[in-house]
């Protein structure tokens, strides 16, 4: 959607926004987990109230995704989605061996150096 | 602090609670950074209110560190600590070209597999 963020940093987002942090350990092999990750981020981006999505995942296996939404019923229609139910059971199966989802309602944000190219 | 994470995944916090969530992208080069993110750290969770702290770092340079505290009260003391705040002024100048902070309060939060060793 037009001025959503994919991929490095989400800017410009004036608050008050809803965010979900998703925090993760992976579990070894890759399991279908590359391809069904980038299929979720496009999906994700197509859904009403999609602001932007922010992913990070150090050699350590931890990794922090946060998505941001316009509303907690934007958020709440992203869950219900069907293929996001079905690549969420995925995730608890086959992908994490542990994961933590946090609900947030994000109340003030700013920002430091300009952003660059 | 008992109870805190540092390091992995923070689990078994009891909403509402607070999270800062910090992304940012690098500058090339450390420029004295690892050394000041593990004091960072450490000084976090010294301080009152700290319940835990989350990080990433892709190979992309993107990054995002979530802290999470009991309180608003508890975010803006260790925002005035005078070391914290001088380290920042480090970050604005060194190690960033550019970053985010979000203030959130966590409203709900749920978690996938037990936790393994």
């Amino acid at each position: 959607m037009s001025g959503a963020f994919v991929g490095g940093i989400a800017a410009g987002l004036t608050a008050p926004y809803y965010a979900v942090i998703f925090t993760s350990r992976r579990t070894d092999g890759d399991n279908g987990y590359g391809e069904a990750s980038d299929a979720m981020v496009a999906l994700a981006a197509s859904q009403p109230g999609f602001l932007g999505i922010e992913s990070a995942r150090g050699s350590d296996g931890i990794g922090i995704t946060v998505s941001y939404w316009d509303s907690e019923e934007a958020i709440a229609g992203w869950r219900r989605n069907a293929e996001h139910s079905a690549t969420r059971e995925r995730g608890r199966s086959l992908w994490y061996s542990h994961y933590e989802v946090r609900v947030c309602r994000v109340e003030r944000a700013y920002a430091g150096p300009p952003a660059r190219a």
